[in-house]
């Protein structure tokens, strides 16, 4: 039964599926390669600077962002589905990666433990991809999300106060403690670092919008304005070195220091740590933020261009350049916010463009190395507070508290359990808070009873509207499907319904916004029809949607509700459960 | 301002619902005298044996569950709103007990920490009431809780069997090998205690339904059918003692020993235990099973006889009865489910009966407290084992097996747990379970596409009904709430659809099943309309519920959506967006 041809061509197109750079390079058209090299050119003038600070966050040497903006790049653009993500260092996972490196208890070599995060994260991707789970994802709710980047922002800030101003802070961020250790030590700020440091911040608040403003009147072609706008973190970098040597501070001022030169090699030394164990649930919480941040920019920009996402391929892809990564003593990856926008901004057609950015970061790896030494670490300081400081929306904080309180507060839960009690513990805490907030919702479900508007077949909530009711008939429409989190609330609402309602006879409950019934409430409703029978009553459902309806007959619902009835349309069980011209007319309270 | 005479008289309202005792005890009617009497002397038959045989299957000393049986009955008869439940020592519960006392890392007295653990289900209950929780016992949905029990029941059987037969099985059971031990050690099993034990065994199943049946044909009184078929366990428990006397056994066969005569007095030893936080775990557990057992028997008898029940007041009741306890030196109490059934039948119309119940145990504890160290250990195991058999119940897990696959699957897997993992990681991880399974679903909701039915107003699926629909118009439909669970699935879903139908100008959201909007829904409905306005269509919403609508204009959604509107109808927004004539009928495939 084998059929010959048939097995190799279908390996041959699922190995171009795993590759799709196979597809936009075999399609690719002359007229991108301009826009192509553009936007490579300018996000690797943002991506060099951001390389070599984030690393600095995460409490590594420079050189481990700066791979990473080599390795993370090339490997995505050959797996990756978005035609613009740009991979790399970001400024939250590098937070993360600090402090989970800096926790107690790891006995390994502080920049081994960095590559097995990324080797874990890199497994974490593999599975979800395997098991079809990247919907675990969406237990980040927007609330907890936006809650968990503000508060990792502030902590960012708080973190390289000491950098920029040039004094000891504490070694990681851990409690009040921490924040009054930082502000206590202000008094101790060496004033050349913080000249620096602070003047390297106005220029780059200037050369930001302000600057870029100022481009865009001056009739130069747009792309040309873009990359001189988004150049500002080099032109601060070269800036503050050349300060820095020519005012003769190369003694005061704290510096990055000598890097290898040359391009990363292949290294397995972190695979013997002892820590892979105590590492992973750090390494969890920064591949869900690191997809989650990845996708969200992803596929907006690929939405407005009718591009197409794979969110599988995109797991598989995040996965491969992690385990690059790590193999060449890269710091964890993913796909950054800012820096996406900018790449898609400078006007990068497809991953060609990331490609010819990671190119140039190796080039200037290979010729600059030396160079880096003299960057000193207060402008790095500046770039990162500037980068991170439009993360703390406040406006957003707003606008979810007007809409919804709880969510509100789930965002501001989160914040301040990220700032006090840690990076993880806060994400954990969000997401268990919007969980219980979803069961808490689900289970309170908005019970209606119902009556009919007059002279029509409408069926209104009777303490809103003007409708007829039916002595010894009640009807009733639970807003929400019937699932173990409310089968109690609804039995009890039923049953206390038939008890208290003098000679009801008849307890029907309308199932228009039922879209799903478990097991549970299954036997909730066996035991509502059971105990109405026993007060003398009758229990019936009224416009079952078809598949719940196919699930209840199969579960032998019909019998047990007997002398119940389950009736197609309310207005059936209206003329079968009520004495003709028997209705009552009920003004809402 | 103050309202003279007002406040005392809140205050005495107030203690008035702290004690429902008060109002009963008030409208007590003289005709409920006799059956409340015959129902707590049925009741005190059957307490008896089992209050002993659970407190050795507790692993504590036999006064342990007959001071529970005095003290518990006692105290929630004061504070229950339930006329009916019987509060004593439970199978479940006592194995729960057993579990959480034989873990490791505990270093205080076995029996003190018993009473911790009471005096910890005590101050949850409390803690539950006073923030109004009680609906957090929502979350052990159905197939949980019977899988739960199912597997505590058959790890109970288990755990009895060297009881039964006479050999020295395993400390506690824990895992496979536990198992194999109980079996292996079958050979090794004392003939005189098995022969005991076995006699015993049948004759309950002879005395229990055989017996009730012939009893009923007797033409005797039915309430004294029912006492005696229910002192079968009592009438086992002296005959297997005398057996053991007459047979001159009392070295061969275990007994269960001597005993303190007396009543209970207090003791607060227990509150120097080095292990209250180590317990919390498991008197957490222990205390919601025992909530969710007692009110799921109580509110189904409640709602028979058209009684009320107040949740919250059941948590006090059931914290009093168990703070008591603590103080007096008996395990941890709750409602049993097949003794209230006995108590109901029996007669019992208030809470009077337990008194008497409780009264009779006292009695027994201070006329016959030698007696007690005559009974054989077989005999208990045999009561026990009766009790709990028909808590392993096949057809049940065959029924939900067959609705619902997945809830069959967390059933199975939940039992698994307790039986292989342990008690309380069975719960959590059915717990878990059943969660996950529920964010799933919500997490994947049916999106179906809709078209209108010819000549009708109704819209419909148009993958199963013969449908009209418009070119460049499309008509989708999420049945279920927008949360943060199921935004990205939904924006994929209506992005695409404008992304890739040729020419699509409009697409329409049916909210007819949407309950419930949250921030992470709300900020995609504006990224969608974002989306989609890139792409040249406009996004429309319609039949937005009211509560729902309110929510959406204060959030400013509506200038969100401009050019996108939102229609009080479907039909309305047809008229808007499609062509006049346009349509085109659609068959499903």
């Amino acid at each position: 039964m084998s059929r010959p041809g048939r097995a190799p061509l279908s390996v041959l197109f699922y190995l171009k599926s795993l590759l799709p750079a196979a597809d936009w390079l075999r399609h690719y058209e002359r007229r991108y390669l301009t826009a192509d090299v553009i936007a490579g050119i300018v996000t690797a003038m943002l991506l060099v600077p951001q390389g070599v600070a984030f690393a600095l966050l995460a409490g590594l040497p420079p050189q481990a962002g700066l791979y990473a903006s080599i390795v993370g790049p090339l490997v995505y653009g050959l797996f990756g589905t978005s035609r613009t993500l740009s991979v790399g260092p970001v400024s939250v996972a590098a937070i993360m990666v600090a402090s989970a490196l800096s926790a107690s208890g790891l006995s390994g070599d502080y920049g081994h433990n960095a590559l097995v995060l990324a080797a874990e994260c890199a497994a974490i991707f593999f599975v979800l991809a395997a098991f079809r789970l990247g919907w675990l994802v969406n237990l980040l709710s927007h609330p907890v999300l936006s809650g968990f980047t503000a508060g990792a922002a502030v902590l960012i800030i708080f973190s390289q106060i000491p950098q920029l101003a040039g004094y000891k802070g504490p070694k990681e961020i851990h409690g009040w403690h921490s924040y009054w250790e930082i502000i206590g030590g202000l008094p101790q700020m060496a004033p050349a670092t913080s000249a620096i440091g602070l003047s390297s911040a106005i220029g780059l608040l200037l050369l930001g919008k302000p600057f870029a403003r100022w481009l865009g009147k001056q009739h130069l072609p747009e792309v040309a304005a873009t990359a001189l706008a988004k150049s500002a973190p080099l032109l601060i970098v070269v800036a503050a070195s050349l300060a820095v040597i020519a005012l003769g501070l190369g003694e005061t001022v704290s510096r990055v220091g000598a890097i290898p030169g040359g391009m990363p090699s292949l290294t397995t030394a972190f695979w013997s740590s002892p820590d892979w164990f105590r590492l992973f649930p750090s390494a969890l919480a920064i591949a869900l933020v690191g997809y989650v941040e990845s996708m969200a920019i992803a596929k907006a920009l690929a939405s407005r261009r009718r591009e197409r996402m794979n969110a599988n391929q995109e797991l598989l892809a995040l996965g491969a350049a992690n385990v690059a990564g790590a193999l060449f003593g890269a710091m964890p990856v993913a796909g950054g916010f800012s820096r996406t926008m900018v790449n898609y901004a400078a006007g990068a057609r497809t991953q060609l463009a990331s490609m010819i950015t990671a190119c140039l970061v190796g080039l200037a790896l290979l010729a600059f190395s030396s160079w880096f030494a003299a960057i000193p670490k207060t402008a790095l300081a500046a770039i990162i507070i500037v980068a991170v400081a439009p993360l703390v929306n406040w406006r957003e904080f707003l606008n979810v508290w007007q809409y919804d309180r709880s969510d509100g507060a789930v965002f501001l839960l989160t914040a301040v359990a990220v700032l006090l009690l840690g990076i993880e513990e806060g994400i954990v805490l969000g997401v268990a808070l919007s969980m219980a907030l979803f069961v808490w919702r689900a289970g309170h479900p908005h019970i209606a009873e119902v009556g009919r508007v007059p002279d029509t077949q409408h069926y209104r909530n009777l303490k809103r509207h003007i409708v007829e009711t039916w002595p010894g008939l009640r009807i009733f429409r639970v807003d929400e499907s019937l699932t173990f989190v409310n089968a109690t609330k609804t039995r009890d609402h039923l049953v206390d319904a038939a008890i208290n309602g003098p000679g009801v006879h008849h307890v029907v409950l309308l199932c228009t916004a039922v879209n799903h019934i478990d097991s549970s409430a299954l036997e909730m409703l066996e035991s509502v029809a059971k105990d109405l029978r026993d007060v003398g009553a009758t229990f019936h459902l009224a416009e079952v949607k078809g598949p719940v309806m196919d699930h209840l007959r199969k579960a032998g619902l019909i019998e047990h509700l007997a002398p119940g009835k389950v009736f197609f349309r309310i207005d059936d069980a209206v003329a079968a459960c009520a004495s003709e011209g028997s209705s009552v007319v009920c003004c809402p309270p």
